[in-house]
């Protein structure tokens, strides 16, 4: 594997997510894998899980892990071609990914969804410009439409926790105060595309996702009846996609709770808002398979990197 | 040892402050304690010798050691039970805490007070949802009312420099600009219970501390008379307890001189404002401890890792 | 070597650079050497080259890092001897610098000129104050008036890419829109008065350099004369030095364009705003040498932490 920047990286899906079970089973069987060997992460926003998880799995393969806020420690970048920079920024993508490439073997990369400016966004300009210009792999920490790390990770916990061999596992939207990111609905809907399962998306009216992400998917817009027999129920607001990057409703109606989950397992990538997203009862009975995602994260960055370390 | 939250965590104190000396003549002969073992360690506020002394006593011990800034690198954390989240704090403490114990066998915490609501400080939030909420061990680098890693390496650095086998040790306190915390008076005092030494507490009136942790204590209003024949002085600056959080006085008069100190040694915590607190010729005499203080800190954060590793 | 604050501290230059070379061959083959030692490295301003390098340098040598944010995760300092710190300064110098002692075998700090007060920046007093009270050796991450590592890195780069003897390499200024430091030119005129080339300064009037650095330089304010067969151009933008940290031309006509760098190599010490300082077809033209310099970094500081180590 050269990068992971998609899900789809990861060739067979089934064999990864055996692969990362496995590292689990003996974190520290690779660690001269990552010997002599540096991975950068370049943080240009916010992170508790992404970073400490994808530090621990570097360190547990033996490399040598730089973490770097970006935003607040280096420099604004430029990403766009033939600018004159005479403005705010003062270095340009293409120094930055190649001045980056010399100090480290691998680097991994965050950058969200600005939410403003949908070309923009979709472009995935900061991990696009590492991916072209870096004469190193890349690693997505999650870009500004996909989490393919988180979606690994979910991968993961729900191969650990069925229970039946094709689940029915519905993703369905929950109300926010803010507007955030459509990245870890796509991720895990192009995950769930490479799994034996019945799979739905319930949400509101204008909540539609990119058509071309949720094309074959089944959509329901009843929640209650998205729900019936649900194995598995992924839980996470996004803004709207066609009104690109507004809440359109903040709908209470909308958040999960003990008795619309039934006997399904919860699972959300977190940061949660309680009572809000989900109620307490949710998460704090053992329904709830949020921290086993959490704990995943680890394994799916360290199957990541060390398929990576393989072909270096 | 489950966790360092507390002096009275270490049992027997003498015991401790010779072990943690034994570590200090050697201090990489624990290496494989902390072998393929992480420790994580959270700033909700500054630091400089606690980030830089922590870090360094962890890799004397072989761990992994993962720094991060909460604050300004992770999510605004929600402590209350029950909350609908739909403010400014989008992570529950209880999952931040569950997460943080994925990727770490040791985490410890920074937490400060704010002085403006008791309750909320006294309660001590931050460390004691960590200690309720995470799965592994944890560790106070200065709560919002105790310094126990800062009272460990005075216990040292005072066992290092006694010339007597009872001591006077006088508390001085001291004016200051701004709004200080009662953290390190309060770790100091329990410590000193725990020594065989002639303690006394000297302040102007008003500044008396939380009378639960000087219950017992000598308390000498007038400093002259508390100085008297004194062979260690710890100045500290704290806000007032019972006008909670006000700076009542900045009466110059109760600065430290040389003259003042006599033959006695000086002690600080340190950072110290210079000639506000304590006059240059005190720091920069030989009587001035302040600088084995910092080095103990090393050491008296490597003698608790120590003691937390043995037991996981 | 004791400390590394300038270029001088090298000795023999030519000798330096071939050391870094072989260094560079085999980055891994001083590990031991730094084995249970520990450098600090404290950024007073942002970094990315500089951060990364020298960490990397660091971890080669298989010495433990710990990197510090100072302005934003520690404490504000003061400078002078004797103020009463009452203001917004709570640690002073002495006390930051003994006790980052403590805890590390070698201190690098970053600290910009603030280019309003020449006087204070001329006196360095970041660096001086650390080389002053600090007990363990200093390294020169940039200080308000030189950038050493650069400078041997620059050694290194040309080393490898000169094709003739004795070649002619051109310091050329270039406009931007910022106020910028003089220290990365004020290290480079020093490292090339130990080289054995042909070497000429080119700027418009009222930026010339400190007369003090610049004595016995041959400067030219025709650009054009200035580049005639020049082998090496090294393009810089500084602010005034005699009407200090003004911005006193922008002037279009000084960057650098391919017609005018003819068949010379083109030298920056990055970040560099592309078609201000430079125009893209430099740059992205195999004439460039940038990415080799920000390379060269990395055994620049290995070299200066190995000098150093060796001496420990």
């Amino acid at each position: 594997m050269k990068n992971y920047l998609h899900i789809s990286d990861l060739g067979n899906l089934q064999d990864a997510v055996k692969e990362a079970i496995a590292l689990k089973q003996n974190p520290y069987q690779f660690k001269e894998l990552g010997k002599q060997k540096t991975i950068c992460l370049l943080f240009f926003n916010n992170s508790l899980r992404t970073r400490l998880s994808t530090q621990k799995a570097g360190m547990n393969l033996g490399l040598d892990v730089m973490v770097m806020n970006f935003g607040s420690e280096g420099w604004q970048l430029e990403y766009e071609d033939g600018t004159v920079m005479n403005q705010g920024k003062s270095e340009h993508i293409k120094e930055a990914a190649q001045v980056v490439s010399q100090y480290a073997d691998i680097v991994a990369i965050r950058a969200f969804a600005g939410l403003i400016d949908k070309e923009k966004d979709e472009a995935e300009i900061v991990l696009k410009g590492f991916e072209k210009y870096a004469s190193i792999p890349v690693v997505n920490m999650e870009s500004s439409v996909g989490h393919p790390l988180q979606a690994l990770a979910d991968a993961i916990t729900l191969e650990e926790h069925k229970t039946v061999k094709k689940p029915k596992i519905v993703l369905s939207w929950a109300p926010h105060p803010k507007s955030l990111p459509h990245a870890v609905a796509n991720s895990f809907i192009e995950m769930m595309k490479l799994q034996d399962a019945e799979f739905v998306i319930t949400h509101p009216e204008g909540y539609e996702l990119n058509p071309e992400i949720t094309k074959d998917c089944k959509i329901v817009y009843d929640q209650e009846k998205a729900l019936e027999n649900a194995n598995f129920v992924y839980v996470k607001n996004w803004s709207s996609y066609s009104n690109y990057g507004k809440v359109l409703s903040e709908d209470k109606n909308w958040m999960m709770t003990k008795k619309k989950l039934g006997d399904a397992k919860f699972m959300h990538c977190l940061p949660v808002r309680r009572n809000v997203v989900v109620e307490d009862a949710v998460l704090d009975s053992n329904q709830s398979l949020v921290i086993e995602q959490a704990n995943n994260r680890t394994y799916s960055a360290q199957l990541a990197l060390k398929r990576i370390l393989e072909k270096l």
